[in-house]
């Protein structure tokens, strides 16, 4: 972080994120212009980078601490479903002004609770002042056992489709977010419109569930875009066809409550984005092992679908019938 | 590359930037979340990061070319003075509208040059669209023999400083390039304010010299905000004070000639960012020694100062008399 211009950056650097880096050696105190990482032997690295920013990732007046909660999560999932442990990350941060005090310290403390929850440390960064919208850039970087990375290009036909937790969450807790008014149409109490918008704010990527990919995985990959597109993504990565049980979606009880009250729901919780749930392709006959690794390390997993021969997406609704909802339909969904 | 939404992107990502990680089998084609690295044995990893944002770090009218040597170089620039080989880096880029297809296809190229330069290549990234400013931050990784990372805060008192290459070209280079007029008044034929220009809006890291850092640098730090400053930071992060010779400071002829027409330059020269050399504290019965290996790489390090016990930077000038040039005096530089 040490590029910076005037002694107030330096200042702004060692007072708010010397600490997040303390845990780790390599990042030498962020007073050096790199950070340095002793690769764990037998490891090979998995990288990634996604920036988020004001008004596209999250909404002007979001909390600080949820915005550096979510963007330190999201760069975690996509780690976690390539069956990574998190080790370290790096971060570059634009201000279109002086950040308040208070902001950074909020900041500063979501960031801290993702490290602990994610087990992630910062390794180093960068910072500078300019004009246009706030953004956030998270490289994040995890390891994996030589050669046993998981990719969204090997899935086979007959595998199983498996999705964590429950869908649909984020995306609801977004509409929620933007329009706290929808929560009487569908159906919510307080707490549960809160549960929903907090799944949209705070994304938990599934870290206990990266060993359990590795072992069980055929290919895999994060929810991040809506089920509906990342699972086409997967199915043409692997060169096939993908089929989705709509009804074994798996939902939590506030999305169950909202779609209970209207089921055109089911179209925002198929589509939306912003779950971090991780989609799973397993050969059949690995799939009750899965389950029960994925559950005792305590994240559900459920089967949803199925890859074959083929190209595109079919989703399926109640009584096996093509499910046919909104203008295109749902019969193919090119990228 | 995976997360952005629409077929856009996803066909801007193959088409423009999948060529730049051909080379790279762990980039997976651009076409998973992640890149997957297999860290060389005995070997740390070096990683920085480094925005580059349109008005602050390039001029909005700056070739897209130049704009992408530019942003890895200044990355790159960072590892080389760890005395890291560069390896990989990931992009993550933020344009305030669509990007024209010539303008795309300028970047790669510059990109795709400076890959060749600096024997680097690029595993992955993001690209987003938002409001605002062109921005393009890079993280880039290196790597360098177990436990021999360079750091700056490692000289020792008696240290000899040495800068590889020339100073203030860059410097120069920027205030030609904002405004062509100056060139008469500098003294410069065309020639001369072409070699300044180019060296600002394309700085060569000195990607050869990384080894002898590691083999005989006690610190060691790319000169990116100024030599003073710079110089500062070394010292400082090493308990140390600094003294430099303002007169054996390595200029080119263009620079030279500048400053033959007007003296008053040699501020901008000294404090001028923009030139990507190295500073090098060695020990003194090693300078020789690091002196050949460095040339003989093909890069000319000058002993410019040394590191003694105090603090702060003194700069003398002819006769050995403290210079005094500007309004706050060179005795001494706070960050």
């Amino acid at each position: 972080m040490a590029k910076e211009k005037g002694g107030g950056e330096d200042e702004l650097i060692q007072s708010t994120f010397a600490p997040l880096a303390s845990a780790f050696p390599g990042a030498l105190g962020l007073k050096d212009d790199c950070a340095v990482l002793a690769p764990p032997p037998g490891q090979d690295l998995v990288l990634t980078t996604d920036a988020v920013a004001e008004g596209i990732h999250f909404f002007s007046d979001d909390v600080a601490a949820d915005i550096g909660w979510k963007a330190l999560a999201v760069n975690v999932s996509d780690l976690v479903a390539k069956g990574a442990q998190p080790l370290v990350y790096l971060l570059s941060l634009s201000f279109p002004e002086e950040p308040r005090r208070a902001w950074l310290d909020g900041f500063a403390q979501g960031l801290s609770a993702a490290q602990s929850a994610f087990g992630i440390v910062l390794a180093g960064g960068d910072t500078d002042r300019r004009p246009g919208l706030l953004s956030v850039t998270v490289t994040a970087i995890g390891s994996v056992a030589s050669g046993r990375t998981v990719r969204r290009s090997t899935a086979r036909a007959g595998d199983l489709l498996f999705l964590s937790g429950t869908l649909g969450d984020g995306a609801l807790g977004l509409v929620l977010r933007g329009d706290p008014a929808r929560r009487a149409a569908m159906g919510l109490d307080e707490g549960k419109a809160e549960a929903l918008v907090a799944r949209y704010l705070r994304p938990k990527p599934r870290v206990p569930l990266a060993p359990h990919l590795v072992s069980y995985a055929s290919a895999a990959m994060d929810v991040s875009d809506g089920l509906i597109k990342d699972c086409g993504r997967l199915a043409r990565a692997s060169g096939l066809g993908a089929s989705l049980d709509a009804l074994r979606v798996p939902l939590s009880l506030p999305a169950r409550t909202a779609l209970a009250r209207d089921f055109r729901l089911i179209e925002t919780v198929l589509t939306g984005g912003d779950d971090y749930e991780v989609l799973t392709a397993v050969a059949p006959d690995r799939a009750s092992d899965f389950r029960a690794a994925a559950a005792g390390s305590g994240v559900a997993v459920t089967e949803i679908g199925r890859l074959a021969e083929g190209s595109g997406v079919k989703v399926f609704g109640a009584g096996g019938q093509p499910l046919e909802i909104g203008r295109s339909g749902w019969d193919h969904f090119p990228d």
